[in-house]
């Protein structure tokens, strides 16, 4: 052998004796731990692991965790599950960040006690008994004193004990061995090196009802601007519908220098309002509030008067400047100048920003640049904002975010940030990963029960659930699906009843969706025609046709069954007609018994009715394969009797286009009749 | 904000600005790099990676490599393959070990281009010009003499030029752009953190044919205890059969402590010559020769010779101790004492090794015990041993195998291990993870078809293919299993054909193969009866019905195409009879046209003659869906015309259970009639 390989074998001549326990694929996990998975408040993170060992010697196995304010470990025992992988639980219970991880070690007095228990021979059963006792003083002296007097004692009658039938007896016996497992030599452990994390977000993270209004639009008539105090009165209607997030399109001052005119025209007109996302002019930027709106102290006011309805106001973050955006003065250097001295308009194709520019989020001064950005989300914070829309985050660079909403968890850890980028999956990806609370998705373009069911799949089976929290939109001020725009008032009951059901969390742009604003800008366009984003709007929520009552009754079901207000559960059954789409949610829990059960089945053909019979997988709802049922539709209060799996449903889109149904089990009672509950 | 964060503001005012490219899934990787890929002299390693950045400009990504003695990177630009993919490959052309990892970066002169292209505007153009002549400056700048001169005076021209139409010329010239693309400028590159690895071996660890025997029983005389010179004798014989690797049991001194008699029994009589596991004895242990079979002198002369008929000698390398073993006495620290004086003879539950110390792995001396069995391997190097199949690995520390094949690596690289380790998947994986070359598996216990398609479907390709090289076994000197104790010839020839196709790496126990052994100690038992294991056995290798012959012509095919050497092009094909299984394997090559192509049948039934339609997925061989082609039987030599998917097929297991079918495409020539090429 070479003489590098004499001097390594004198250098090892000090170590103790490597582990010989091996962990591998410990889950769940994000990219191996770079990033945390994601739970809120009061959820369980189950985690398992490969561990096993060389030889046939009994293996132990813990799952260490802790609040990452604490310095100690908890520890739960591991179970076995067969082919060498283990499990085992926590509960998150502060909001934050808690870490985990999972040792392993191969238990000398486990496998004494597994062997000892198959001794048959009298002489073997005394010499195990001997090793025994000597394995058991180690245990004591890893004792507490009350513990420790008992192993010592048994120990001592293991080594004086003669009779094979009494001695068998007495190194079985289970209160010792229970004992005796509180008190393991974890000395030659070996521990998973990567110390996991799970970021941990208020509920809200996880359920949550949206509505998206222009503050401007609720001006006292046809023409006016509206002020946040016209907003106050625009409360009640929306608390009214059952929504809990009340979000705004950005509230500053707009710009005048290129400011967009009706329908995205490039030319406006002395009149034109501009749009909200051309943000900055004399006024001030990112950090004031549009004259015409009012004023800081009105908007705090708002924020309260809409507290006492429920509705959590949320902003719209847009890092971007109109051209009298008062930073491009104060600082050039945070914009790329072209040599004819103008800045290269914003883009996110095909969409074009003339009246906007981006920064440069890589110059000289980046820095500055991004502590100023920081400062906007504080300032707002201080304000009593919680919850912030992120506009295009996919054009800003990763590391930005990642940085920022470390930085702003760190000191206010119940902000929750969803991620506008409707862009590639990848980089939606990324961007769930880095930090963002909630992602906009695909769902405004999945319209067929194929679309939906692959998609919803993915987003509540794949590894990626851990991080990526689905927030799902019928419709946005930007997209206007040509499903709304052709499918009548029977497509937007449709979607809006899918958004709410498949999804815990959900928002929609309003009143052009309860009110079905259904004409685009053009054929072939998504843009809305006289699009709230360039002039204002007035609004009739009086009107008789409203789908407000109708979506009212959606988001109500969703409060009053927790099965609605998570993801993971969800489950596709069979229809035998591709017009229909029928899942169910279970509340969360073990796979047992649900104490909360919701099918829902939607007819996804808004010009004729539709039916078929639906095939309910019962034992994946953990019910008898041949059991009668109560269904109770919560959107009619119509209530059903179904039997076993295969059960007949017809829906007619001019009336309702959807069951959202309560499965209420029948329960047997001592009296003639049975109920259900 | 709080202090702390202050703090960091400050903190981080040096740092230049974060990478805007990003990395993520780089495969292939074992454990995310804790452990190297495998691949032998001259295979390629194809590498992908997702690749992304924030916003719209354009990425470039290359992939690193370089052999592990090289300090300096090899690179391959990646072609981006659709969805953030990106793909490159590199060839290892020296054994030992090789480095990979995949660096990107947002590319500003491929961005420029990329927007120049789709100016229109005569203004926008001239701008985008000087924008562009600023670039190429800083490309000039990284390049060599000639290059720079000529990237100079572009850059010189696109900012005098003012007519648009010329100008758009100039800024999109092709030898200008592909040569500035080779001056990059990487200063912000994103590197993937993880240097991952691949351990090249030389081409006999992906293909070899191993041929197991008895050193013992190929004395002169039925009695006679067979010597290394008698062996001499056989050579002829085990090459004709076309082996390249004879494999001997321990030829070390046997215990005569304990020593087993015939079929296991506890207790041996005077002329019983004992299990060659049980080793060590007065004359030596695990460097020396078993007197009764020569000297080392004899051993040399006998690899000397095998070489000289194209075969290499393995050894077997069992880490224990019969109790008569010399280090039992001089090295009574490495064994486990009992109180009673005794060691706790080793386990394989359900077998029992009466006759066997275990070593104790972790006593106080291990590294003394560890370094001494490293000497037994470079004592047998010194040999001019360089296969060694290692009994039972995993009943001794994953760590001591990590550390022994890596030192023994290091100076010998073209050593391979062959790791017998029958036991839980997990255990038989982490084997292959940390160095052996190749690994036992299940397939003498996948009989039926729905078993054997399962299990090399996933042998073929789950990513465990990376690291876990199969050597599959029909029998072997501890299983002779059911099917061949009552299936007879039939099941024989199906079970070598099935192993030798099947996997690239494969052997026999012979001649018990050969000569069709099939009777077990006792029913239910997968021992055989009158094992060599425990006493001498004599072969009449003239027997008229040996198989010799028929497995000479298999490992002919093996030999003659090079799709029989390699394990991950296997695809199976639908038959519609369940006892007849069909699959195919390629040439290695780009998923274009194959010069390789093997087609094999195999009827599992080995009592009844079964027929039934095969169908070939002809696309997945690179071929016309409608083209006829010729089957070469290499096994009978006979011709079949196939056309097209669907073809018939019978095979009468009294006279030959399967078609091993080189497939020979319809060549059209010039002359009136096609050939077969």
């Amino acid at each position: 052998m070479s003489g590098s390989g004499k001097t390594e074998r004198r250098k090892a001549a000090a170590a103790k004796a490597p582990v010989r326990a091996v962990i591998e694929a410990v889950m769940p996990a994000v990219d191996g731990g770079r990033f945390p998975i994601k739970r809120v408040l009061g959820e369980e993170v189950v985690v398992e692991a490969d561990c096993f060992a060389d030889g046939h010697d009994e293996l132990a196995c813990l799952l260490l965790y802790r609040n990452d304010s604490d310095a100690a470990w908890e520890s739960v025992p591991m179970i076995a599950l067969g082919n060498d992988r283990w499990r085992a639980a926590f509960t998150v219970e502060r909001i934050g960040v808690y870490r985990y991880t999972v040792t392993a070690w191969v238990d000398a007095f486990l496998s004494w006690r597994h062997d000892f228990a198959r001794r048959v021979d009298a002489e073997d059963l005394l010499v195990a008994a001997q090793l025994g006792a000597a394995l058991i003083d180690g245990v004591a002296s890893r004792a507490k004193a009350g513990a420790k007097r008992r192993l010592a004692a048994w120990a001592k009658r293991l080594r004086r004990e003669q009779d094979p039938a009494a001695l068998a007896t007495l190194g079985l016996d289970e209160d010792l061995f229970s004992l005796a497992k509180e008190y393991p030599d974890r000395s030659f452990a070996a521990t998973h090196p990567v110390e996991l994390s799970v970021r941990v977000d208020r509920d809200r993270a996880r359920y949550s009802t949206w509505y998206e209004l222009f503050p401007r639009s609720f001006g006292p008539a046809t023409g006016a601007h509206g002020t946040f105090k016209d907003c106050g009165a625009v409360l009640p209607y929306v608390a009214a519908m059952g929504f809990d997030v009340l979000y705004f399109p950005p509230i500053h001052p707009i710009g005048r220098g290129r400011r967009k005119g009706p329908n995205n025209s490039l030319i406006a007109s002395a009149g034109d309002v501009g749009s909200p996302w051309a943000i900055g002019a004399l006024e001030g930027g990112h950090t004031a509030v549009h004259p015409a709106l009012g004023t800081l102290a009105d908007f705090r006011e708002l924020i309260k008067l809409a507290g006492e309805h429920g509705l959590e106001v949320a902003l719209d973050i847009a890092f971007q400047c109109a051209p009298d955006h008062p930073w491009v003065k104060e600082h050039p250097e945070w914009f790329r100048w072209r040599p004819d001295g103008t800045v290269q308009y914003a883009e996110n194709p095909p969409k074009k920003y003339q009246d906007i520019y981006p920064f440069n989020f890589d110059c000289g001064e980046w820095q500055d640049l991004w502590n100023a950005l920081e400062d906007v989300f504080l300032f707002w914070i201080g304000e009593g904002v919680r919850i912030f829309r992120v506009d295009n985050p996919h054009t800003k660079p990763f590391a930005f975010w990642e940085w920022l909403i470390a930085r702003v968890c760190r000191d206010y850890p119940d902000v929750i940030f969803l991620a506008e980028a409707f862009t590639r999956p990848k980089i939606m990806h990324r961007l769930a990963k880095l930090g963002f609370s909630q992602s906009y998705t695909y769902f405004t373009w999945r319209n067929t029960k194929h679309e939906l069911t692959e998609y919803f799949t993915e987003l509540a089976h794949d590894p990626s659930r851990e991080y990526f929290r689905p927030n799902c939109w019928p419709n946005t001020p930007d997209i206007l699906n040509e499903y709304l725009q052709v499918g009548g008032r029977p497509a937007f009951m449709a979607r809006v009843v899918l958004a709410a059901t498949l999804s815990a969390n959900y928002g929609i742009y309003g009143p052009a969706f309860e009110l079905m604003e259904h004409i685009p800008r053009e054929p072939g366009s998504e843009e809305y025609r006289d699009s709230e984003k360039y002039q204002l709007r007035h609004w009739d929520l009086s009107r008789t046709d409203s789908l407000a009552d109708f979506i009212g009754r959606i988001n109500r079901a969703r409060r009053d069954n927790s099965a609605l207000q998570q993801d993971w559960s969800l489950r596709f059954f069979a229809v035998d007609n591709e017009q229909l789409i029928c899942y169910a949610k279970t509340s969360a829990g073990l796979d047992s018994v649900f104490d909360n059960i919701v099918v829902v089945v939607v007819n996804l053909d808004p010009w004729h009715t539709q039916s078929g019979w639906v095939d309910i997988d019962l034992s994946a709802l953990g019910m008898e394969k041949d059991s009668t049922y109560q269904m109770h539709d919560l959107l009619t209060d119509a209530r059903y009797l179904w039997h076993g799996r295969r059960n007949f449903v017809q829906l007619d889109p001019a009336r309702t286009p959807a069951h959202v149904l309560r499965l209420r089990r029948r329960v047997k009672s001592e009296h003639a009749f049975d109920y259900f509950a």
